[in-house]
């Protein structure tokens, strides 16, 4: 199993208000959370960063997805009436029912490729704090190698409309699986820089994508991490 | 910055009852927290995982790295009276005071690389939940290209220790560091791979390997993450 992310900040913010975080599962395996705050910089950064602590915290008491989302929804309608919502995705590799389990409270759909088909999950999907009882959309797959799945915030969906150039997600996707088996951070980092591209090399929203990859078993036993964070030098305008 | 992790379970278990989570800080940045609890397997996981989700817990809400780490011991000696310990070291890179913060309960040594020096940071530290008022020792740094930070589990320290032939961390470290650059990634593999070897391929204990490095800024602005996550097959032994 193969997960790789690559995120950006809308342009000239200094703080995306997407938040993505990595918990162990209690019973083995993992999960990727990630959420989008309404509006962008501080406010939204806020936002997305309590609803993953808190679907996170939920998680890693052993609670299901669908009752962490739930949960998270009500506490930011709870707290906000309404006025402030987030998206959330949640990707956990189960290890145990060998599945990838899916929550989705995202209008941006979620991408999945087995076997040469692209398919596209894009059931009307409601965020997180907008009503009382929000229901996750909740999808399972079975972990088989070749599965890639592809989820992402509306920075990819909303990447050029506004210069009636949009993204088709699709086609990037193709022109890449293409490729002989492209590593999920070269897919990630096609569509993130498809979308920048899309912009003008100034992301009119932060953009996160997320990727996972089931490949058959070759290596050893080691798990292992990466991360790169470009850390903004003071020369920098 | 680049941080790497590389991780297995002792020989034969199968769960680590190592703990390694990352977390973003609220005010920017981010934190890696390792613990190892007592003994291994499924009680030692739980050990490990209640420290790391409580440090982060705290770390989210702001809460200083010193601060998290004594109350995670202060915790854990309520819970058990000093019968169950875990060590705990913190990463935290701080993109406002541009520095990397280490925190250290845990009596394995961190190595610290910049300008061609390899530095041992080995004074006497215990590990959380041996009494009350337990005290981590605190090291920064300032965020330098060059500085490589070296953090692991005592999987490291104790490998090879059985048969009389034991781990000599530094010795590994600048034959890999003779390499042009070496990325967090190869040191990482090379320190565990070196110790599995001397455990003759069944690690006595879990290990767990984490390097940060500073490098010159090159590339894009992209936050980019990825993880390796083996799955045990139904065939295997």
């Amino acid at each position: 199993m193969q997960i790789a992310v690559a995120k950006v900040n809308k342009y000239a913010t200094s703080e995306s208000g997407d938040t993505l975080e990595v918990v162990e599962r209690p019973n083995g395996g993992l999960s990727v959370v990630l959420a989008d705050g309404q509006t962008s910089g501080r406010g939204a950064k806020t936002i997305s960063q309590m609803v993953v602590r808190r679907v996170i915290g939920l998680l890693a008491e052993g609670v299901r997805d669908g009752a962490a989302a739930r949960a998270a929804s009500d506490a930011l309608f709870t707290e906000r009436q309404g006025k402030v919502i987030s998206t959330l995705n949640i990707a956990s590799v189960d290890l145990h029912s060998r599945t990838i389990v899916l929550t989705r409270n995202n209008p941006a759909p979620v991408f999945v490729c087995a076997n040469d088909r692209i398919d596209m999950l894009s059931e009307e999907s409601i965020p997180l704090g907008t009503s009382r009882n929000v229901r996750p959309l909740i999808t399972e797959f079975a972990l088989e190698p070749g599965l890639v799945i592809i989820i992402f915030t509306d920075g990819i969906s909303h990447a050029g409309e506004r210069r009636g150039n949009p993204m088709n997600v699709s086609a990037v996707l193709r022109s890449v699986l293409e490729d002989q088996d492209p590593s999920p951070q070269l897919l990630a980092d096609t569509l993130l820089a498809h979308a920048v591209r899309l912009d003008e090399n100034r992301p009119a929203d932060d953009i996160s994508v997320l990727v996972l990859k089931v490949t058959s078993r070759t290596g050893d036993n080691v798990r292992r991490m990466t991360v790169r964070l470009p850390i903004e030098g003071h020369s920098r305008i």
